[in-house]
Protein backbone atom coordinates (compact mmCIF):
# COMPACT_ATOMS: atom_id res chain seq x y z
CA UNK A 1 0.00 0.00 0.00
CA UNK A 2 1.36 3.34 0.55
CA UNK A 3 2.11 6.39 2.54
CA UNK A 4 0.44 9.35 1.50
CA UNK A 5 1.84 12.78 2.50
CA UNK A 6 -0.78 15.56 2.52
CA UNK A 7 -0.92 19.18 2.36
CA UNK A 8 -4.12 20.28 4.46
CA UNK A 9 -3.63 24.19 3.47
CA UNK A 10 -3.56 26.64 5.41
CA UNK A 11 -6.32 27.42 7.73
CA UNK A 12 -9.05 25.03 8.75
CA UNK A 13 -10.51 21.23 7.99
CA UNK A 14 -11.67 22.39 4.78
CA UNK A 15 -8.97 23.25 3.44
CA UNK A 16 -7.97 19.93 2.82
CA UNK A 17 -8.65 18.91 -1.01
CA UNK A 18 -11.65 16.26 -2.46
CA UNK A 19 -8.52 14.23 -3.57
CA UNK A 20 -6.15 14.01 0.07
CA UNK A 21 -9.77 13.58 2.15
CA UNK A 22 -10.48 10.23 -0.11
CA UNK A 23 -6.45 9.36 0.55
CA UNK A 24 -7.22 10.15 4.08
CA UNK A 25 -9.94 8.11 4.29
CA UNK A 26 -8.85 4.88 3.46
CA UNK A 27 -6.01 4.83 5.54
CA UNK A 28 -5.48 2.59 8.67
CA UNK A 29 -3.32 5.36 10.17
CA UNK A 30 -3.20 8.84 10.40
CA UNK A 31 -0.15 11.12 11.45
CA UNK A 32 -0.42 14.80 11.69
CA UNK A 33 3.04 16.61 12.26
CA UNK A 34 2.61 19.77 14.34
CA UNK A 35 5.79 21.10 15.10
CA UNK A 36 6.45 23.28 12.11
CA UNK A 37 3.14 25.02 11.56
CA UNK A 38 -0.56 25.03 12.73
CA UNK A 39 -4.03 25.31 11.47
CA UNK A 40 -6.64 27.45 12.93
CA UNK A 41 -8.42 24.04 14.38
CA UNK A 42 -7.36 21.18 16.57
CA UNK A 43 -6.88 17.75 16.03
CA UNK A 44 -10.48 17.08 17.33
CA UNK A 45 -12.29 19.15 14.50
CA UNK A 46 -10.15 17.05 12.00
CA UNK A 47 -10.84 14.41 13.35
CA UNK A 48 -14.69 14.34 13.53
CA UNK A 49 -14.50 15.76 9.86
CA UNK A 50 -12.40 12.87 8.94
CA UNK A 51 -14.11 10.36 11.21
CA UNK A 52 -11.09 8.81 12.11
CA UNK A 53 -8.71 9.00 15.26
CA UNK A 54 -5.45 10.67 14.57
CA UNK A 55 -2.12 10.77 16.09
CA UNK A 56 -0.09 14.24 16.57
CA UNK A 57 3.39 13.36 15.29
CA UNK A 58 6.00 15.63 17.44
CA UNK A 59 9.82 16.22 15.76
CA UNK A 60 10.78 13.46 17.92
CA UNK A 61 8.79 10.89 16.91
CA UNK A 62 9.04 11.88 13.28
CA UNK A 63 12.69 11.93 13.21
CA UNK A 64 13.53 8.62 15.22
CA UNK A 65 10.19 6.52 14.79
CA UNK A 66 9.64 6.61 11.22
CA UNK A 67 9.49 2.84 11.64
CA UNK A 68 6.83 3.41 13.86
CA UNK A 69 4.92 5.58 11.85
CA UNK A 70 5.79 3.00 8.72
CA UNK A 71 4.53 0.13 10.55
CA UNK A 72 2.32 -2.05 8.22
CA UNK A 73 2.39 0.17 5.71
CA UNK A 74 2.98 -2.43 2.75
CA UNK A 75 -0.02 -4.09 3.69
CA UNK A 76 -2.54 -0.71 4.68
CA UNK A 77 -2.25 3.25 3.35
CA UNK A 78 -0.49 5.06 6.31
CA UNK A 79 -1.48 9.43 6.32
CA UNK A 80 0.90 11.55 6.95
CA UNK A 81 -0.55 15.36 7.68
CA UNK A 82 1.65 18.06 6.71
CA UNK A 83 0.47 22.00 7.12
CA UNK A 84 0.50 23.63 3.92
CA UNK A 85 2.59 21.43 1.30
CA UNK A 86 4.29 18.48 1.71
CA UNK A 87 7.46 19.98 0.63
CA UNK A 88 7.30 23.05 2.58
CA UNK A 89 9.05 21.66 5.52
CA UNK A 90 12.05 19.44 4.86
CA UNK A 91 11.23 18.01 8.48
CA UNK A 92 9.82 14.62 7.14
CA UNK A 93 12.57 13.86 4.77
CA UNK A 94 13.72 11.04 6.30
CA UNK A 95 10.32 9.94 6.71
CA UNK A 96 10.24 9.31 2.98
CA UNK A 97 13.99 8.23 2.85
CA UNK A 98 12.59 5.22 5.17
CA UNK A 99 9.43 4.37 3.12
CA UNK A 100 11.67 4.40 0.05
CA UNK A 101 13.79 2.00 1.41
CA UNK A 102 11.05 -0.14 2.50
CA UNK A 103 10.10 -0.20 -1.06
CA UNK A 104 6.56 1.65 0.57
CA UNK A 105 5.62 4.03 -2.16
CA UNK A 106 5.13 7.79 -1.13
CA UNK A 107 2.19 9.61 -2.64
CA UNK A 108 2.38 13.53 -1.91
CA UNK A 109 -0.94 15.19 -2.27
CA UNK A 110 -0.23 19.17 -3.24
CA UNK A 111 -1.99 22.48 -1.30
CA UNK A 112 -1.51 25.84 -0.95
CA UNK A 113 1.54 26.91 1.44
CA UNK A 114 2.69 30.23 2.67
CA UNK A 115 5.18 29.88 -0.10
CA UNK A 116 2.43 30.74 -2.69
CA UNK A 117 -0.59 32.45 -0.64
CA UNK A 118 1.22 34.85 0.13
CA UNK A 119 0.20 36.42 -3.37
CA UNK A 120 -2.23 37.41 -1.84
CA UNK A 121 -0.49 40.85 -0.80
CA UNK A 122 -0.24 42.08 -4.33
CA UNK A 123 3.54 41.39 -4.43
CA UNK A 124 3.78 39.21 -7.14
CA UNK A 125 4.92 35.53 -7.01
CA UNK A 126 7.53 35.65 -10.03
CA UNK A 127 9.27 39.55 -7.91
CA UNK A 128 10.65 37.24 -4.82
CA UNK A 129 14.11 36.72 -4.03
CA UNK A 130 15.12 34.20 -1.83
CA UNK A 131 12.99 33.48 1.29
CA UNK A 132 14.55 34.66 5.03
CA UNK A 133 13.78 32.62 8.08
CA UNK A 134 13.59 34.62 11.29
CA UNK A 135 14.17 33.34 14.61
CA UNK A 136 13.20 34.90 18.00
CA UNK A 137 16.44 36.40 19.35
CA UNK A 138 17.61 35.16 23.00
CA UNK A 139 20.09 37.73 24.90
CA UNK A 140 23.01 35.37 23.76
CA UNK A 141 21.73 34.42 20.22
CA UNK A 142 20.73 36.92 17.36
CA UNK A 143 21.31 34.98 14.45
CA UNK A 144 20.84 37.78 11.41
CA UNK A 145 22.16 35.83 8.47
CA UNK A 146 18.54 37.37 7.02
CA UNK A 147 20.25 40.65 6.90
CA UNK A 148 22.40 39.53 3.78
CA UNK A 149 19.75 37.43 2.25
CA UNK A 150 17.51 40.41 2.45
CA UNK A 151 20.59 42.62 0.89
CA UNK A 152 20.85 40.33 -2.10
CA UNK A 153 17.25 40.31 -2.68
CA UNK A 154 16.81 44.53 -2.49
CA UNK A 155 19.91 45.07 -4.17
CA UNK A 156 18.33 43.44 -7.78
CA UNK A 157 15.31 44.78 -6.57
CA UNK A 158 13.26 41.86 -5.01
CA UNK A 159 11.03 41.12 -2.18
CA UNK A 160 11.66 38.89 0.41
CA UNK A 161 9.29 36.71 2.37
CA UNK A 162 10.42 36.42 5.75
CA UNK A 163 9.09 33.08 7.80
CA UNK A 164 8.70 33.72 11.78
CA UNK A 165 10.02 31.35 14.70
CA UNK A 166 7.46 28.77 15.60
CA UNK A 167 8.74 27.26 18.94
CA UNK A 168 6.82 23.61 19.86
CA UNK A 169 7.72 21.53 22.63
CA UNK A 170 10.35 23.29 23.66
CA UNK A 171 12.42 23.07 27.16
CA UNK A 172 13.48 25.36 29.23
CA UNK A 173 17.21 25.36 29.71
CA UNK A 174 16.81 24.10 33.58
CA UNK A 175 14.52 21.41 32.33
CA UNK A 176 16.59 20.22 29.51
CA UNK A 177 19.29 20.27 32.12
CA UNK A 178 17.66 18.38 34.57
CA UNK A 179 16.49 15.82 31.78
CA UNK A 180 12.63 16.96 32.69
CA UNK A 181 10.24 16.43 30.15
CA UNK A 182 8.62 19.16 31.15
CA UNK A 183 7.58 21.50 27.49
CA UNK A 184 6.89 25.42 27.50
CA UNK A 185 3.95 26.36 25.71
CA UNK A 186 4.29 27.18 22.25
CA UNK A 187 5.45 30.43 20.98
CA UNK A 188 4.91 31.87 17.90
CA UNK A 189 6.46 34.91 16.66
CA UNK A 190 4.25 37.82 16.03
CA UNK A 191 5.19 40.47 13.07
CA UNK A 192 5.59 42.68 15.78
CA UNK A 193 8.95 40.98 17.50
CA UNK A 194 10.22 39.99 13.86
CA UNK A 195 10.13 44.00 12.89
CA UNK A 196 11.65 45.29 15.89
CA UNK A 197 14.47 42.45 15.10
CA UNK A 198 15.02 43.45 11.72
CA UNK A 199 15.05 47.07 12.76
CA UNK A 200 17.43 46.17 15.61
CA UNK A 201 19.99 44.40 13.16
CA UNK A 202 19.76 46.95 10.92
CA UNK A 203 20.99 49.74 13.20
CA UNK A 204 23.71 47.74 14.19
CA UNK A 205 24.84 47.13 10.73
CA UNK A 206 24.44 50.46 10.06
CA UNK A 207 26.53 51.66 12.98
CA UNK A 208 29.22 49.03 11.88
CA UNK A 209 29.37 49.89 8.41
CA UNK A 210 27.70 53.26 7.56
CA UNK A 211 29.08 53.36 3.85
CA UNK A 212 27.55 49.91 2.33
CA UNK A 213 24.41 50.33 1.20
CA UNK A 214 21.67 48.97 3.93
CA UNK A 215 19.45 45.93 3.07
CA UNK A 216 16.53 47.78 3.84
CA UNK A 217 15.86 50.30 7.10
CA UNK A 218 13.01 51.28 9.59
CA UNK A 219 11.45 53.22 6.34
CA UNK A 220 11.33 50.04 4.05
CA UNK A 221 7.84 49.33 3.06
CA UNK A 222 6.63 46.01 4.02
CA UNK A 223 3.37 44.01 4.28
CA UNK A 224 2.33 42.22 7.15
CA UNK A 225 -0.14 39.06 7.17
CA UNK A 226 -1.48 37.21 9.86
CA UNK A 227 -3.60 34.27 9.46
CA UNK A 228 -3.38 33.81 5.63
CA UNK A 229 -6.61 32.17 4.13
CA UNK A 230 -8.59 32.28 7.47
CA UNK A 231 -11.72 34.52 7.70
CA UNK A 232 -10.24 36.68 9.70
CA UNK A 233 -7.23 36.91 7.71
CA UNK A 234 -5.45 40.14 8.07
CA UNK A 235 -3.05 42.20 5.47
CA UNK A 236 -1.64 45.86 6.66
CA UNK A 237 0.94 47.22 4.84
CA UNK A 238 3.53 50.21 6.06
CA UNK A 239 7.34 50.83 7.24
CA UNK A 240 8.97 48.65 9.29
CA UNK A 241 8.75 51.12 11.74
CA UNK A 242 4.68 51.94 11.10
CA UNK A 243 4.25 48.25 11.68
CA UNK A 244 6.05 47.10 14.68
CA UNK A 245 2.73 48.99 16.36
CA UNK A 246 0.36 47.48 14.71
CA UNK A 247 -1.96 44.92 16.14
CA UNK A 248 -2.37 41.99 14.63
CA UNK A 249 -4.12 39.54 16.24
CA UNK A 250 -3.04 35.81 16.86
CA UNK A 251 -0.60 33.43 14.67
CA UNK A 252 0.44 32.96 12.05
CA UNK A 253 2.15 35.81 11.12
CA UNK A 254 3.99 36.18 7.73
CA UNK A 255 6.08 39.49 6.59
CA UNK A 256 7.76 40.51 2.82
CA UNK A 257 9.61 43.02 2.38
CA UNK A 258 8.92 44.77 -0.53
CA UNK A 259 11.57 45.42 -3.31
CA UNK A 260 10.86 47.53 -5.95
CA UNK A 261 7.23 47.04 -6.66
CA UNK A 262 5.82 47.15 -10.05
CA UNK A 263 2.73 50.39 -10.25
CA UNK A 264 0.29 47.57 -10.70
CA UNK A 265 1.91 45.87 -7.39
CA UNK A 266 2.41 48.92 -5.52
CA UNK A 267 -1.86 49.97 -6.15
CA UNK A 268 -3.05 46.75 -4.56
CA UNK A 269 -0.56 46.91 -1.50
CA UNK A 270 -1.49 50.85 -1.13
CA UNK A 271 -4.84 49.70 -0.41
CA UNK A 272 -3.63 48.00 2.48
CA UNK A 273 -1.76 50.87 3.62
CA UNK A 274 -1.50 52.27 7.18
CA UNK A 275 -0.78 55.36 6.10
CA UNK A 276 -1.42 55.98 2.47
CA UNK A 277 0.70 59.35 2.91
CA UNK A 278 3.56 57.46 4.22
CA UNK A 279 3.53 54.78 1.83
CA UNK A 280 2.92 57.47 -0.94
CA UNK A 281 6.41 58.70 0.39
CA UNK A 282 8.51 55.72 0.76
CA UNK A 283 7.06 53.41 -1.68
CA UNK A 284 9.67 52.34 -4.24
CA UNK A 285 7.70 52.18 -7.79
CA UNK A 286 8.57 51.60 -11.10
CA UNK A 287 6.40 52.69 -13.83
CA UNK A 288 6.87 50.28 -16.59
CA UNK B 1 -23.65 37.72 -2.21
CA UNK B 2 -19.25 37.38 -3.40
CA UNK B 3 -17.43 36.53 -6.44
CA UNK B 4 -15.83 33.12 -5.13
CA UNK B 5 -12.13 32.96 -7.34
CA UNK B 6 -11.01 29.33 -6.64
CA UNK B 7 -8.01 27.71 -6.64
CA UNK B 8 -7.87 23.88 -8.74
CA UNK B 9 -4.58 22.88 -7.60
CA UNK B 10 -2.92 21.24 -10.66
CA UNK B 11 -4.06 17.98 -12.00
CA UNK B 12 -7.76 16.72 -12.13
CA UNK B 13 -11.27 17.60 -10.92
CA UNK B 14 -10.82 16.43 -6.97
CA UNK B 15 -7.75 18.86 -6.40
CA UNK B 16 -10.26 21.85 -5.50
CA UNK B 17 -10.15 21.70 -1.56
CA UNK B 18 -13.24 21.06 0.07
CA UNK B 19 -14.08 24.58 1.00
CA UNK B 20 -13.81 25.43 -2.90
CA UNK B 21 -16.28 22.50 -3.94
CA UNK B 22 -18.78 23.51 -1.55
CA UNK B 23 -18.54 27.40 -2.31
CA UNK B 24 -18.78 26.12 -6.25
CA UNK B 25 -21.60 24.08 -5.18
CA UNK B 26 -23.66 27.74 -4.11
CA UNK B 27 -22.85 29.54 -7.06
CA UNK B 28 -25.19 30.81 -9.98
CA UNK B 29 -22.53 30.84 -12.15
CA UNK B 30 -19.41 29.23 -12.65
CA UNK B 31 -16.52 30.47 -15.18
CA UNK B 32 -13.59 28.61 -16.04
CA UNK B 33 -9.74 30.81 -16.45
CA UNK B 34 -8.68 28.77 -19.54
CA UNK B 35 -6.05 30.37 -21.17
CA UNK B 36 -2.91 30.42 -18.94
CA UNK B 37 -3.35 27.08 -17.57
CA UNK B 38 -4.77 23.75 -18.10
CA UNK B 39 -5.58 20.18 -15.62
CA UNK B 40 -5.27 17.50 -17.11
CA UNK B 41 -8.89 17.32 -17.67
CA UNK B 42 -11.90 19.20 -19.64
CA UNK B 43 -14.95 21.31 -18.70
CA UNK B 44 -16.83 18.14 -19.05
CA UNK B 45 -15.25 16.33 -15.98
CA UNK B 46 -15.62 19.18 -13.59
CA UNK B 47 -19.34 19.99 -14.58
CA UNK B 48 -19.92 16.29 -13.83
CA UNK B 49 -18.18 16.49 -10.69
CA UNK B 50 -19.65 20.16 -9.68
CA UNK B 51 -23.07 19.09 -11.48
CA UNK B 52 -23.05 22.42 -12.55
CA UNK B 53 -22.59 24.09 -16.21
CA UNK B 54 -19.38 25.91 -16.71
CA UNK B 55 -18.40 28.62 -19.47
CA UNK B 56 -15.01 28.67 -20.37
CA UNK B 57 -13.75 32.37 -19.88
CA UNK B 58 -11.50 33.05 -22.23
CA UNK B 59 -9.06 36.52 -22.02
CA UNK B 60 -11.15 38.79 -24.10
CA UNK B 61 -14.03 37.80 -21.40
CA UNK B 62 -12.39 38.15 -18.98
CA UNK B 63 -10.32 41.18 -19.53
CA UNK B 64 -13.45 43.74 -21.25
CA UNK B 65 -16.61 41.98 -20.13
CA UNK B 66 -16.27 41.79 -16.35
CA UNK B 67 -19.44 43.16 -15.95
CA UNK B 68 -21.02 40.09 -17.65
CA UNK B 69 -19.10 37.69 -15.41
CA UNK B 70 -20.39 39.79 -12.10
CA UNK B 71 -24.05 40.53 -13.08
CA UNK B 72 -25.83 40.14 -10.45
CA UNK B 73 -23.50 38.86 -7.83
CA UNK B 74 -24.58 41.19 -5.69
CA UNK B 75 -27.86 38.72 -5.35
CA UNK B 76 -26.66 35.96 -6.13
CA UNK B 77 -22.89 34.28 -5.60
CA UNK B 78 -20.74 33.12 -8.85
CA UNK B 79 -17.45 31.55 -8.87
CA UNK B 80 -14.20 32.11 -11.50
CA UNK B 81 -11.88 28.97 -11.18
CA UNK B 82 -8.46 29.25 -11.98
CA UNK B 83 -6.00 26.67 -12.08
CA UNK B 84 -3.53 27.04 -9.59
CA UNK B 85 -3.80 28.89 -7.25
CA UNK B 86 -5.89 32.73 -7.65
CA UNK B 87 -2.87 34.81 -6.91
CA UNK B 88 -0.65 32.61 -9.58
CA UNK B 89 -1.58 34.32 -12.40
CA UNK B 90 -2.74 38.46 -12.70
CA UNK B 91 -5.19 38.16 -15.39
CA UNK B 92 -7.90 38.67 -13.45
CA UNK B 93 -6.63 41.67 -11.29
CA UNK B 94 -9.24 44.08 -13.67
CA UNK B 95 -11.99 41.45 -12.26
CA UNK B 96 -11.17 41.82 -9.00
CA UNK B 97 -11.16 45.71 -9.71
CA UNK B 98 -14.64 45.49 -10.84
CA UNK B 99 -15.86 43.60 -8.23
CA UNK B 100 -14.61 45.80 -5.67
CA UNK B 101 -16.04 48.81 -7.53
CA UNK B 102 -19.52 47.26 -7.77
CA UNK B 103 -18.66 46.68 -3.68
CA UNK B 104 -19.37 42.84 -4.47
CA UNK B 105 -17.20 40.76 -1.71
CA UNK B 106 -13.97 38.87 -3.76
CA UNK B 107 -13.14 35.92 -1.82
CA UNK B 108 -10.43 33.52 -3.14
CA UNK B 109 -9.84 30.19 -1.60
CA UNK B 110 -5.66 28.73 -2.34
CA UNK B 111 -4.85 25.93 -3.69
CA UNK B 112 -0.91 24.55 -5.11
CA UNK B 113 0.53 26.02 -7.76
CA UNK B 114 3.63 24.82 -9.43
CA UNK B 115 5.39 28.13 -7.47
CA UNK B 116 4.93 25.94 -4.31
CA UNK B 117 4.51 22.30 -6.20
CA UNK B 118 7.86 22.46 -7.55
CA UNK B 119 9.20 21.65 -3.97
CA UNK B 120 9.08 18.22 -5.38
CA UNK B 121 11.89 18.13 -7.48
CA UNK B 122 14.34 18.15 -3.92
CA UNK B 123 15.08 22.12 -4.25
CA UNK B 124 14.01 23.66 -1.12
CA UNK B 125 11.90 26.75 -1.73
CA UNK B 126 13.55 29.09 0.34
CA UNK B 127 16.76 28.77 -2.22
CA UNK B 128 15.02 30.01 -5.12
CA UNK B 129 15.47 33.23 -6.35
CA UNK B 130 13.36 35.39 -8.89
CA UNK B 131 10.85 33.47 -11.22
CA UNK B 132 11.27 33.60 -15.09
CA UNK B 133 9.05 32.91 -18.04
CA UNK B 134 10.28 31.18 -21.33
CA UNK B 135 8.43 32.31 -24.38
CA UNK B 136 8.61 30.52 -28.01
CA UNK B 137 11.04 32.52 -29.93
CA UNK B 138 10.17 33.47 -33.67
CA UNK B 139 12.33 33.95 -36.39
CA UNK B 140 12.36 37.62 -35.67
CA UNK B 141 11.55 38.09 -32.09
CA UNK B 142 13.96 35.95 -29.27
CA UNK B 143 13.45 38.04 -26.24
CA UNK B 144 16.14 36.39 -23.78
CA UNK B 145 15.28 38.51 -20.40
CA UNK B 146 15.48 35.18 -18.49
CA UNK B 147 19.09 35.28 -19.39
CA UNK B 148 20.07 38.42 -17.29
CA UNK B 149 17.26 37.39 -14.01
CA UNK B 150 19.11 33.77 -13.96
CA UNK B 151 22.04 35.87 -13.97
CA UNK B 152 21.55 37.16 -11.19
CA UNK B 153 20.32 34.04 -9.25
CA UNK B 154 23.02 32.35 -9.70
CA UNK B 155 25.77 35.14 -8.75
CA UNK B 156 24.02 34.39 -5.58
CA UNK B 157 23.66 30.73 -5.78
CA UNK B 158 19.98 30.72 -5.82
CA UNK B 159 18.12 27.99 -7.95
CA UNK B 160 15.61 28.95 -10.92
CA UNK B 161 11.99 28.39 -11.77
CA UNK B 162 11.18 28.88 -15.28
CA UNK B 163 7.50 29.09 -16.53
CA UNK B 164 7.60 27.36 -19.89
CA UNK B 165 4.89 29.88 -22.49
CA UNK B 166 1.15 28.49 -23.17
CA UNK B 167 -0.36 29.71 -26.49
CA UNK B 168 -4.43 29.57 -25.99
CA UNK B 169 -6.74 31.12 -28.78
CA UNK B 170 -3.98 32.94 -30.38
CA UNK B 171 -4.37 33.91 -34.21
CA UNK B 172 -1.96 33.40 -37.27
CA UNK B 173 -0.34 36.71 -38.71
CA UNK B 174 -2.95 36.13 -41.63
CA UNK B 175 -5.86 35.83 -39.64
CA UNK B 176 -5.25 38.39 -37.52
CA UNK B 177 -4.53 40.91 -40.74
CA UNK B 178 -7.61 39.30 -41.74
CA UNK B 179 -10.08 40.06 -39.03
CA UNK B 180 -10.66 36.36 -39.51
CA UNK B 181 -11.61 35.01 -35.76
CA UNK B 182 -10.23 31.72 -36.51
CA UNK B 183 -7.52 30.50 -33.93
CA UNK B 184 -4.53 28.11 -34.02
CA UNK B 185 -4.76 25.53 -32.10
CA UNK B 186 -3.00 25.87 -28.04
CA UNK B 187 0.37 24.93 -27.91
CA UNK B 188 2.84 24.29 -24.51
CA UNK B 189 6.00 24.91 -24.66
CA UNK B 190 8.04 21.86 -23.83
CA UNK B 191 11.13 21.47 -22.02
CA UNK B 192 13.07 20.88 -24.92
CA UNK B 193 12.12 23.67 -26.63
CA UNK B 194 12.61 25.34 -23.43
CA UNK B 195 16.17 23.89 -23.49
CA UNK B 196 17.51 24.56 -26.83
CA UNK B 197 16.32 28.37 -26.31
CA UNK B 198 18.43 28.73 -23.07
CA UNK B 199 21.30 26.82 -24.72
CA UNK B 200 20.99 29.47 -27.89
CA UNK B 201 21.09 32.33 -25.48
CA UNK B 202 23.54 31.50 -23.91
CA UNK B 203 25.99 30.48 -27.10
CA UNK B 204 25.13 33.76 -27.90
CA UNK B 205 25.69 35.63 -24.85
CA UNK B 206 28.89 33.94 -24.91
CA UNK B 207 29.71 34.81 -28.11
CA UNK B 208 28.98 38.91 -27.35
CA UNK B 209 30.97 38.91 -23.92
CA UNK B 210 33.50 35.92 -24.24
CA UNK B 211 35.03 37.24 -20.71
CA UNK B 212 31.52 37.50 -18.19
CA UNK B 213 30.93 34.99 -16.04
CA UNK B 214 27.73 32.61 -17.70
CA UNK B 215 24.68 32.56 -16.16
CA UNK B 216 24.29 29.17 -16.81
CA UNK B 217 25.73 26.64 -19.78
CA UNK B 218 24.82 24.01 -21.45
CA UNK B 219 26.48 22.02 -18.77
CA UNK B 220 24.39 23.51 -15.82
CA UNK B 221 22.23 21.18 -13.75
CA UNK B 222 18.70 21.17 -14.05
CA UNK B 223 15.73 19.27 -13.71
CA UNK B 224 12.49 19.28 -16.01
CA UNK B 225 9.05 18.56 -14.43
CA UNK B 226 5.97 17.80 -16.45
CA UNK B 227 2.59 16.92 -15.11
CA UNK B 228 3.39 18.04 -11.44
CA UNK B 229 0.72 16.29 -9.46
CA UNK B 230 -0.96 13.91 -11.87
CA UNK B 231 -0.22 10.05 -11.62
CA UNK B 232 1.96 10.38 -14.81
CA UNK B 233 3.83 13.18 -13.27
CA UNK B 234 7.85 12.97 -14.76
CA UNK B 235 10.85 14.34 -13.19
CA UNK B 236 14.05 14.28 -14.32
CA UNK B 237 17.33 15.74 -13.48
CA UNK B 238 20.52 16.22 -16.12
CA UNK B 239 22.63 18.95 -17.68
CA UNK B 240 20.91 21.82 -19.73
CA UNK B 241 22.19 19.57 -22.79
CA UNK B 242 20.97 16.42 -21.62
CA UNK B 243 17.53 17.50 -20.85
CA UNK B 244 17.39 18.97 -24.41
CA UNK B 245 16.37 15.17 -25.50
CA UNK B 246 14.84 13.67 -22.81
CA UNK B 247 11.07 12.60 -23.65
CA UNK B 248 9.20 14.44 -20.94
CA UNK B 249 5.41 13.43 -22.75
CA UNK B 250 2.21 15.87 -22.79
CA UNK B 251 2.11 19.44 -20.90
CA UNK B 252 2.47 20.90 -18.57
CA UNK B 253 6.25 21.38 -18.33
CA UNK B 254 8.25 23.65 -16.22
CA UNK B 255 12.10 23.11 -15.86
CA UNK B 256 14.47 24.67 -12.77
CA UNK B 257 17.63 25.90 -13.27
CA UNK B 258 19.79 24.44 -10.12
CA UNK B 259 21.74 26.89 -8.29
CA UNK B 260 24.68 25.60 -5.65
CA UNK B 261 22.76 22.23 -4.01
CA UNK B 262 22.78 21.86 -0.44
CA UNK B 263 24.64 18.21 -0.12
CA UNK B 264 20.69 16.95 0.88
CA UNK B 265 18.67 18.78 -2.01
CA UNK B 266 21.57 16.81 -4.07
CA UNK B 267 20.83 14.15 -2.50
CA UNK B 268 17.24 14.36 -3.73
CA UNK B 269 17.67 15.50 -7.13
CA UNK B 270 20.59 13.46 -8.14
CA UNK B 271 18.12 10.17 -7.64
CA UNK B 272 15.90 11.50 -10.77
CA UNK B 273 19.02 11.90 -12.82
CA UNK B 274 19.23 10.88 -16.08
CA UNK B 275 22.70 9.77 -16.04
CA UNK B 276 24.36 9.75 -12.10
CA UNK B 277 28.18 10.07 -13.84
CA UNK B 278 26.95 13.10 -15.41
CA UNK B 279 25.29 14.77 -12.58
CA UNK B 280 28.54 14.01 -10.00
CA UNK B 281 30.50 16.32 -12.68
CA UNK B 282 28.45 19.03 -13.46
CA UNK B 283 26.60 19.66 -10.18
CA UNK B 284 27.69 22.05 -7.46
CA UNK B 285 27.01 21.20 -4.26
CA UNK B 286 27.92 22.93 -0.72
CA UNK B 287 28.24 20.38 1.91
CA UNK B 288 26.63 22.55 4.68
Amino acid sequence: MVLYIIGLGLSDEKDITVKGLEAVKSCERIYLEAYTSILTVGKERLEAFYEKPIVIADREMVESEADVILKDADKVNVAFLVVGDPFGATTHTDLVHRATELNIPVVPIHNASIMNAVGCCGLQLYNYGQTVSIVFFTDTWKPDSFYDKIGMNSKIELHTLCLLDIKVKEQSIENLARGRKIYEPPRYMSINTAVSQLIEVAESRAEAEPVAVPAYTKHTIAVGLARVGCVDQKIVAGTLEELEHVDFGGPLHSLVLAGKMHFLEAEVVRAFAVDKGSFDKYAVVSQH
